[in-house]
């Protein structure tokens, strides 16, 4: 069944004006049927529309359910933006059908991209949501000044820069990572963190990892790290490794 | 520092017209300079141009380095390329930056796209190779038929087809996956496998998995799969799981 998003459709029972478009216009969707809407919020309701308009679908709520969160730990990804942004938008896609629960586009000194257009992102975001049956959306911060995401509080998770100099002990994410633990995980710019972006990384408490021994894009560090963890995550739970 | 591509350098001492274009024309590099070339047979040769031409540069090889597999286990992935064409070029991209030994496309019953440009292909794979430093090339088959490519002898390698129904037990490739092991990965069209095609891979040997708890799509299904396995391998290795 095709999904619709309406972030406060239990309070509004009435789809927005792209969703209705959507429903109405598109897939000529009329009073009566049955859709299935999605709050991004983890709620997802089965309605019966009452009004079909292309603009304010008006609906009634038959029932609703909490979707259960498919993976383990919450996971953060935040990643300076590249230059090519097409790169970005393909990896806020994957990252949402695989699962993530935070992303942060990071403003670092030698970012080649300082901006980033926050109602496209969400839009892909949603489709992604959509897409891959879920009800829920990734909290996005659109852009966050480096050193200013650094001194948040993570509380207990594991918080990893993806960094590699002689400077810092070469450790590998797949070895520091504590199964089951919250993580976040930081990925550079094209032109890579300065010298005082990793000390003040180091300083608030994240490890400087690699993630094997390729050299990897921007976008493919960030999805493949996000799927370590998720692997690890999953395979230590199977098999019950503790 | 920029590689070259010829897969024959050590041969014929001469890069190919695209890449003695770059050299010569966009990089403007003369005669003298030190260049680096791979042939995508896992070699690496450090040359010096001898003879600048824009179609036809001449080197003389200086040393070489039979580049290390930086991955474990022979890996291939077979998949149904998807309508949209560029869903597949990334997929090639990231699997040749994470590594991938072999790349096959198939044509089911239900694709959706059942040719593809070869030369377009090859492109692609040089073009990641070069940028993730490395040396090898992936073995490219083209479309190869489902049940020709079932009926092949992979030897020790466990296979694997993203497919689930309640016809066949729900298995967990990351429950299922033996790490070290050689593997075989089948991700199928947008329009899933039909019966006859899971009938047939399972008389041949593989085994139904999923991968997680989430829909993926099919390019994501694949590079998802592909770093699972890695995963599992990197990191039974730094902690010596056996």
């Amino acid at each position: 069944m095709i999904r619709f998003y309406a972030p406060d459709i239990d309070k509004t029972l009435t789809l927005p004006e792209s969703d209705s478009g959507h429903c109405c216009r598109v897939l000529r969707m009329t009073t009566g049927d049955i859709i299935e809407v999605v709050d991004g919020k983890g709620n997802s309701f089965q309605c019966r529309i009452t009004d079909a308009h292309h603009k304010h679908t008006k609906v009634d709520i038959i029932s609703n359910s909490v979707e259960a969160k498919h993976w383990i730990g919450r996971l953060t990804l935040a990643v300076a933006p590249t230059k090519n942004i097409d790169r970005m938008e393909w990896l806020l896609e994957k990252a949402v059908e695989i699962g993530i629960d935070r992303i942060v586009f990071l403003k670092c000194e030698r970012s080649e991209r300082k901006d980033i257009k926050n109602e496209r992102i969400l839009k892909i975001l949603v489709s992604a949501m959509k897409q891959s049956m879920k009800a829920s959306l990734p909290e996005f911060d659109g852009m966050v000044d480096f050193n200013k995401f650094l001194s948040e509080d993570f509380g207990t998770s594991q918080k990893f820069i993806g960094y590699c100099s002689s400077e810092y002990p070469k450790l590998q994410l797949l070895k520091e990572y504590n199964p089951g633990t919250d993580a976040v995980i930081v990925i550079g710019p094209e032109g890579d963190f300065s010298p005082n972006e990793i000390k003040n990384a180091v300083d608030n408490g994240f490890k400087c990892v690699t993630f094997g021994n390729t050299r990897l894009r921007t976008e493919t560090a960030a999805l493949y790290s996000l799927t370590n963890i998720h692997s690890i995550n999953e395979y230590t739970e199977l098999h019950k490794i503790k």
